[in-house]
């Protein structure tokens, strides 16, 4: 497998374009970004039916604004800033601002405020090995994580590109092969609304583990995550688990290099049926009116990546989820 | 005729700032964009009627930002994307992101994709030859252009620098002295709202003629037009025809060097009546009520440029609509 | 007292991000900025009643886009543009772009344009001697200025870094030691709505003294504001005093270096009552609808600075306003 879709986190770290400074030498703008567009087959769209074609455009321009400082003591000061504009289902929106995450870091320690990452986020093993993190041009609704259950996604604290996020506190230190953070969030203050998030890893050779975990009185947000990868070379493998707050979802993910530039991805999940007594308690805040198919069964996907050079590459992917629900996804990908 | 009047068309292709990049030899972002402010004398404000002077600052400032890469195969892959802050008529805006136009270019072919140019507005000759590709300071409302006819403006696809745009499909295609550029959109899946477009040009010696043509089901929509100009050292000279879905409207225009760093330019159109057929049958999206006043008749303008170096110009430029509405505007303009 | 708390004027000059540029000489971006997040404590707030803890996180980020050009008779045209992302009492907004001010200059006079700084903003010894121009970390609400009186805060024109600001027209004029300003706006043309202003100020050694005016039909803007500071060295003093129509406010400020980093500031304002007269015909416009607690009486402050290199400080401040509103913030701020 190749560092570049290896290093793909979905929210982090690439930046290309540094602006030098004038009068202070330790401070810098940088910008960076990528910019995605493709064609997206959806089995849920139907334009005589909800409006939009089962083919449409998928696009997105991403610019990302990093600046920072250190001080005499060393401690780095900065903060990061995100542009988005995006088409999903053919409504293209105009570019939006998301709000700031703000951090102070310092040997391995990192202190992050405002639209934080989020421990659940930030777990390692948790995101495809994608450059969308997830399988085709636009993640295809993330379906591959085992977080995500119950026709409820995204049930945690994560920095948000086109949104003011979760306006938290968080801590992050890393130490050799351990890594470890802590995040915590009230959501603005709004009692009941409170996440605390956790996680650790830990890196041996090729492999590494971590566990993930989330307290909150959030329906449904109650989380501990496990996952396990492996990088071997030319294969990569990785195994995920998730108990959300009873419900159940297991991953299993594979990929493979293909001669110089390609990389071929499978990945198949499995989440169990909300347990009949939660049904019955009408345990709220699942998307899903209809009782007995809340996301249950089996997902599956394949992704493929071609390297284009210069930061560019074909992406295409095709995923079922459990709610028999077919995307087909091809497009390209490039960096700045 | 000075270069720079020349090439301002009004959406395209001024860059200036080159961030340099750090990790990416081929990936770059450019930052330019222009300001234009000055003063607008509109007969149709008052401010004892509709609460706006007569005479009001009329501004602008436009940032752009394009973002390009290349493969190893020489495809050229990128977006641009826009942030517009404008005061007219009194009323100043905050500042507000575009949707983003990506691209991918090879050889004389470009594929756009989202915020497209749209093949009407590209055709050659069909904005004046001035930097606000309008008459003075802020365009004047445009009233120049043969296919803005029946009080209805801008009814084709154009990249629109402060909102989402057609989020549509073009292709491009230069080739020596000929261009050619298809645009389709769809305006965000909406049945019955779909525009196809064309433009085919030809550059002999110092002349270029021009044909483009839309079909949309759209009120007023189809558009035939047809443009002839010429760069004739000191002079240049312009002819254009529209057919708009059966309103006729002719423009000439005409510019001259006076002097190293002076341009003046005159324009007149005639528009036809609509006929007195599609008035009776109340064909719709004519933005005034009045079934007799839609916009034919004679306008005219004059416009005049000062280079003042360092991308910098005066603006100033005088028009009478057929619709007796009167504009004169002055100010500064500047790219960067 | 360093050179770096005292350049911190609220709205303007810092810029520390040039881009260099390629095709024109003359032209330029400038991309600079600063970021700053601390822990406000602010007695009016209590999860229980408002929803908001009495400790939060405060934080803002700003980004500053300079553009400008030189023309070949050596005026300088330009704009200023802002985005600006920001949370208070735990309410995070995700960033937002001002509108631009544009402006000319040559020699020592500069004509603004738009968003305009405004001459009772920009009267020299207005705000505080601190990075924020107030007290603690986001200015603690600017109790502190002795032009905002009666509860009515920012009664004049300023250039928003969030909003459209005034729209209006200003000329600054600057000879030596004396500088000038006049400014005027019509709020978008709604008539009871003009400002106008003036500022002239002369520094002699190490005082400077200003006197700044505002007339306006809007409900207690007139206002007539005269300040003199000194800077002795280590030390530094000020006296402002404001009549806001009939509403008198004083403040006294000191400010001292300790050591090599550390800077302490004092503060105190004494605010007078309403005048009966003014209560009893219920002259409108003041946000407190108690008659008899409109901020009359004292308040002060204290704030302290550490300087810790790379353009990055700690700042920490207490503040008691007249209305027995306390506040206590510390945090870090970063300049890039």
């Amino acid at each position: 497998m190749k560092t570049e879709g290896k290093t793909m986190k979905k929210v982090l770290f690439a930046t290309t374009a540094l602006i030098a400074t004038a009068s202070m030498a330790a401070a810098e703008v940088r910008i960076s970004g990528y910019g995605r567009f493709g064609v997206d087959y959806n089995d849920a769209n139907d334009r005589a039916v909800n409006g939009v074609p089962s083919t449409t455009i998928t696009s997105r321009l991403r610019l990302q604004f990093d600046m920072s400082t250190e001080t005499d003591g060393g401690v780095v000061l900065g903060a990061r800033m995100r542009m988005q504009s995006e088409s999903r289902d053919n409504a293209a929106g105009t570019g939006v601002w998301n709000a700031a995450r703000f951090y102070a870091s310092y040997g391995g320690f990192t202190l992050g405020v405002g639209n934080i990452i989020g421990a659940i986020e930030n777990t390692p093993g948790m995101y495809l090995e994608t450059r969308t993190a997830g399988t085709g041009i636009d993640g295809a609704g993330f379906v591959s994580l085992v977080t995500n259950v119950n026709n409820e996604y995204f049930n945690w604290d994560a920095y948000s590109s086109a949104g003011a996020g979760a306006n938290g506190v968080e801590v992050l230190y890393s130490s050799g092969a351990f890594n470890g953070h802590i995040s915590y969030s009230t959501r603005n203050g709004a009692i009941g609304l409170d996440r605390a998030a956790v996680n650790v890893s830990y890196t041996f050779g090729d492999w590494t583990a971590a566990l993930g975990a989330q307290d909150t009185d959030i329906a449904w947000g109650d989380k501990v995550l496990v996952t396990l990868q492996g990088d071997l070379g030319q294969y990569g493998v990785r195994l995920a688990y998730a108990d959300n707050e009873g419900i159940s979802k297991w991953g299993l993910y594979g990929n493979m290099d293909i001669g110089a530039a390609s990389n071929i991805l499978v990945w198949v999940t499995d989440e169990d049926a909300v347990s009949a007594a939660d049904v019955l308690a009408g345990r709220g805040d699942n998307r899903d009116t209809a009782l007995l198919d809340r996301g249950e069964g089996t997902s599956y996907g394949i992704h493929y990546s071609y390297d284009l050079g210069g930061g560019a590459s074909f992406e295409a992917g095709w995923r079922e989820s459990s709610a028999d629900n077919t995307t087909v996804q091809a497009g390209v990908y490039f960096s700045f």
